[in-house]
């Protein structure tokens, strides 16, 4: 049995121009031709999708999602023991919205490790997952790292299982040590089993006053040398234009949201570094509406953040570095919506200019870097090849040529003329198999909808009995 | 079928002294013949168990507890599609150690009256429950009354939820309205079927400097006579001297804790109130070893505190008030002990000092008041018929006499003698059943063994991965 | 020699009518007569002020000021040697600004009475002043009532010396007390030489969910007689019906800010109790301006409140109430303005808007009831002989009547055209002397120009280098 | 006019042994001569100084002190105009304990550098002082480098200036910059006329769970070159070994505090390079009774941590490297002592153990080095001639040779047969005078006598009226 695509223009990736009026040819998992509709015609037992009119190209990728992203107490107190299951249901969410693969940058190893594996072995539906673990350097969700009031309501053992789920052996305590000491613990970790590794160049808060490094050049390069020497790409993250250079000069293969350095752009020798080494670059990039909304909520300081953000974006388009697709994409509970909690970030940004929704971002990351001004094909290959490549996986995934795996989008309309045409998804294929979008995700834990209020909320006077105090006097400070 | 429990040393709690060689002949769920042996003899399909040597008293009561009372952030979510069962679950320890009538005074109303209504119809076994809902007056869980830091990592929505859960319309926005606003407030939560009512004289919050009063004394008024309208019984939360004189006024039939007055001790004015209108004080008493321990653990401005606390419960007994034992007992999560959030409270007392816990504050509560010179007579009504009367319960509980509900206590050694003795159980009957004490709780959740550690606590790099920032410097405040 | 102000429209205070072309002769400090320009004619040796087209009315005066209002840590370290220097300085800004008396309602009693004492002895220039020294039951600067965080960054030596001479005796501990005890503490408390009493029927923290009760009704009444026995008026901090309620019955004179009651307007009954008892009214009124920036600033909870107290007012204004002005006025150190510190509460008005204002606020006051309809003459004596009545100074102070102490304004439009005209002034005459408004403040402390930048703010790179952290990561709650 | 020493056994600090029998000869502000007694006579007009039984050395230095080291808001409000004589009197306080000469590593520069220059023109007396200014990269004390709650109880214009004085351009925000960019601004800095340059190569914050670099080698190199550049030594402040080892590789003349590096001891390799590049290791040691003390203080954490210090601390003796003496010498006001503000601080402990008291720090560090095995010449050395080599001042100060400037000590006891003996100062000399220690300080401020309590301190109920809430209710937590 094998599956045929007839018809379609192919923009395989590979080729400058689209290949019009092409067939492309399924055997099992992998893709056997790629070639014009004569050439192939009909092999025997072929199963054929009429794709005449339709474009192919290679399916979607995400350099750096958070399948376990709500990382809330209460989010990780009620699904305490379903954290698979709900990264499960991202990678569903991700597959459903043409992400064949996506790479997890950080999370719980071992539940991701288990969905990896299921999915891989076919057990449960979605995404292709690879995963890096912890970022090597940072404490868990519980920590000040992430969430620090959550140490002032959590029980202790809480605060430490969680901790230690994220973190194991490779925290905040490697800052202490040296190069060697470093190498040793990651050289444990690694063995564990993961696809690739990341780690903190910076620190991971974004200080309005400067963001610290987090280790050395020569602790960053002994971290990257276990990566290499185990056969894994290395990723670091950076916050700062000296924190970006060294993390280069020690060797990363890729950068997440390279663009994103403070106030100050990247210079011009950096932006070489990328060229001459081929680094990945991976990009968090805001149209143009976001921008428009950042202005009018955030703070004049981090509006300079992101309008070297800005600027450090067009110029990496500018420089020829191999651009990469990816956007913290994560799921969240369906009451964190508008959550006061977040009120004062960017995560505030109503969802349709967010860049951090798993289900949307990517189209979004697309129309942002279509508006300023990257080639249309440069941008298929943002997010699809160049992601390959850069994590070592191009003899397998990220074009469309024979011999590959066959993890294939069909679109309504051709995404060479608008960024808007990636959401035109008239099928998802991955493994060789079409994929039932309409069934993902299986279990709906986070995309569930919204519990109904309970009964006691409706003559609840909320009005008047919660809150702060409220500051009458004018001569007090209450704070 | 009938159930004799012959040859026992029978204290009923009415008589002046124990009766001797009695047998109890219990029909149904009711007592129907208390006798000397040879007078009842053995009734026809009886079945008999030998109390020779034992002793029997009235099962136990415990004025003041709360079923659901580990409302920390984690429990309260990890839990939060059984607080039914949390609750069936203490009324079951209670029952297993002795107490056949608990009575809840804070707690979520809705999920207290299921657990009452079916432990009453028998569907589940458990101590008998009657419950309060909230205290007027009174937020949430997460509100400044209890948990204030919830707010700032909870979601709103999960805040809002379950504040009104507990809350529903009588918290704290009554405190800005007339004696007639509240007055219909209040009617209309007792409509919803709570047994008694339980309101707010003083904040719940003991301040260093000072506690306020909640309520004016024309709303506590106006509280006490829609309980009694409704044909329930009213009991204050104090914390000053004028609270508890206020709440007296006011008509209340018991107060908690009422022997907590601050640093200054009840005038003897008050004491003269409590006997002539007998007014249930419910005390809360330390050992000698819990208050040399608080000596050792507490600032001293708490241990005045504690001190005045002391001279109130000594003056009480001395007063010839009705006393009540109570200790606001309560269940905690196994990860709870020695959990440093509760580490600045008195509730850091060791188990065996702490009267708070459920199983076994009431045998030390029995404990400090035969240390404070309580006659052993008075103690046994102290925690039986006289919690009876304060609720208006005394037709049906409280004594061991025909007509009673059959809810009984067989102790090996005789409780007149030594405090301690309360502690040697020998069988709970309630509803005239005899309890299989070994059974309970059926459904172990906070009292189950606590979880193991996952396997990646085994080598986290605890000792020096989280935590506070170290003062190094000795220039700095780092607060 | 003597003083003769001819020729005005002389606006007594008393006469139903103003009284046209009339003479005012002063002896000392003494008003000797007023009487027709012919009558009285021009005394011999009398200094004589042609005041015709003018108009002359009692000096006005306010009923709540805080003349050492700025309590921030900065300011109370700064000038811990000018506390009295900083009052002199607000009651010489006070009389400039046509207000001859004031009652300073909260402050640092030691220095408020030595000011009083040197002002009184002419031996330095300032508005007339009565002090109650501290509000009975409240803590100092640095406590739960005030500025809770100081006590996070000062030392506690520091802390402790600020309270106390803040509190003396008389401050929260009282809670504890029954009303003997606090009776015996406001009686030595009474002795130190203050002119009235101020004490807390609410707490002062207005909370969103309620404000608390601070004293139960006997206290109330026990600290109001302790006032009265020894001549002095009493008055209470108020801010609940019930709070309002309480203090009226206690035998209150008056009632501070008396229209702010929360979300729950003053019912009627308690409006009768104003009236019948005659007690003052002190209302803190705003704008229709003031109210428009108000709904635009603040919570939509705040937000129901100021239009309660809104209401409150012009239903104070219907029933008969005799009305108080005041505005809890201050003077704030020239760095405060607009500092974001304040910026959460209504303090953050612009000061054409904010009532607090010493040097305005009363001309905003008067503006505000004109526009909620107080009749013209009712307003003038809100600001007069209401005051005098209510603090029982009538005898000397409030109109202008022969034998009066002559503290007088000579304004240039008719008052009671239009409030705006008391902003008018051509004249204050204080104790029969024309007061040289120019030469006021004497010694500027607070009203001194604002320091220069020091020559190392130039060049700090402030734009990045301060404040709080960014919340980068979308993931996080950096709380 | 001259004087002579005569007849003092002297210990130059450049010959092995201490020669005995020697007059030292000054003329002006130098050493003309040191010889045998009989080779120099008693040169005509020399006053002379009988030392026969005494020990002549070189006046101590201390490479570390902070002379405006009281940074807490009260201090640096209540002196604003005063900052200049607070280095002055701490300055006066160390000459008179025998510091003829101190480095000041961080303070506000201008008010040190007027401070210095006053003291080198002899217009004051005080300990020769050469200044940092700033410390490259941290902000200012109300930050979140020093004390953050200050930021929330000081007005936005305080926190600003007083940062900005002490930060000017070289603040936090250099942690965005390139490595061009920050030698620019520090360039800048450099010319304002420090006399040394200190910056951060790990960040002030001693994090419990690992301290971030605060700049990259390259932007540390960039630093170091621009003090060499100028002629200035450099040094840096480091907190990890990685940071140490960078800040070596950097050209760093001396390393702040270098012992304390976490828990992890430093490696030899690190050892080797102080060695072998001759850097100034200047060690923060505690006595065995200050780590007792320390053991029974601190949490594990920071006892692990304290530990690896003194490891640290012998190996350096062991290595060879050059020792220098320091110990971040401070003056407190009166009311800091035993503040609870600073009572969870190694800080608090008592004064007889504390290294950081200006007046008595060095004692101690000669006496803690001792105990760890340090020869009596090395020590010696440490105090003097090491820190006038690491500074680049060798030429002119740190031994007693001929053409020195004469800054001598004359000791009763040997030093070189116990520490302890550094204290039985009989004389010291500065620029040639013989220093009236008796007289120092001029004009005492922070060492004045504590002010006595006023006047309301002796009837405020402190005892019940201040301070946190307490925690009744154990199913709270009121964090």
């Amino acid at each position: 049995m094998s599956l045929l695509i007839s018809g379609a223009t192919v923009i395989d990736g590979v080729s400058a121009e689209p290949l019009q009026d092409r067939s492309v040819w399924i055997q099992g998992s992998r893709i056997r031709a790629v070639g014009s509709v004569d050439h192939i015609g009909v092999p025997e037992d072929a199963t054929v999708i009429d794709a005449r009119g339709k474009y192919v190209i290679a399916g979607l990728m995400n350099a750096n999602v958070h399948l376990l992203g709500d990382i809330r107490l209460e989010n990780l107190v009620r699904y305490q023991d379903q954290y698979e299951a709900l990264i499960v249901e991202a990678a569903q969410v991700a597959l459903r919205n043409g992400l064949t693969t996506v790479f997890d940058t950080w999370g719980p190893r071992r539940f991701l490790m288990r969905a990896r594996d299921r999915i891989s072995a076919g057990e449960v539906s979605g995404s292709r997952l690879f995963c890096a673990g912890n970022i090597i350097g940072f404490e868990g969700p519980f920590s000040a790292d992430f969430i620090p009031g959550a140490q002032a309501v959590a029980s202790a053992s809480l605060v430490r299982r969680i901790n230690s789920i994220w973190v194991e052996n490779v925290g905040r305590h490697l800052m202490w040590l040296t190069p060697q000491q470093v190498a040793a613990e990651v050289r444990t970790y690694i063995r564990k089993g993961i696809d690739f590794l990341k780690y903190a160049s910076n620190e991971h808060y974004w200080a309005a006053a400067g963001a610290f490094l987090q280790f050395s050049p020569l602790v960053q390069r002994a971290i990257v040398e276990e990566a290499h020497r185990a056969g894994l790409r290395a990723q670091a993250h950076c916050m700062t234009v000296e924190g970006l250079r060294i993390a280069i000069e020690a060797g990363c293969d890729l950068i997440t949201h390279c663009n994103i350095t403070g106030p100050v752009p990247i210079p011009e020798s950096t932006l070489d570094l990328f060229v001459k080494g081929q680094v990945g670059a991976v990009i968090f990039p805001w149209t143009e509406r976001g921008l428009e909304w950042l202005r009018g909520h955030v703070t004049d300081m981090e509006w300079t953040m992101w309008q070297a953000s800005d600027t450090n974006a067009r110029n990496l388009i500018r420089s020829g570095a191999p651009l990469l697709l990816a956007n913290d994409g994560a799921l969240f509970s369906p009451e964190t919506g508008h959550d006061p909690l977040y009120s004062n970030s960017w995560g505030a940004a109503p969802e349709e200019l967010s860049l951090i929704s798993l289900a949307t971002g990517h189209f979004l990351w697309l129309k942002a870097m279509e508006e300023k001004g990257c080639p249309p094909m440069r941008m298929l290959q943002a997010a699809t090849r160049n992601i390959a490549v850069a994590y070592g996986k191009a003899d397998e995934l990220g074009t469309v040529e024979a011999g590959k795996i066959a993890d294939l989008l069909i679109l309504d309309q051709n995404p060479l003329l608008a960024a808007e045409n990636y959401r035109s998804i008239a099928g998802v294929i991955k493994d060789g198999v079409v994929i039932d979008r309409n069934r993902l995700p299986t279990n709906p834990l986070l995309t569930r909808t919204a519990d109904p209020p309970v009964e006691e909320e409706a003559h609840y006077k909320s009005s008047l009995s919660s809150g702060p105090r409220l500051p009458f006097c004018p001569l007090c400070m209450h704070l």
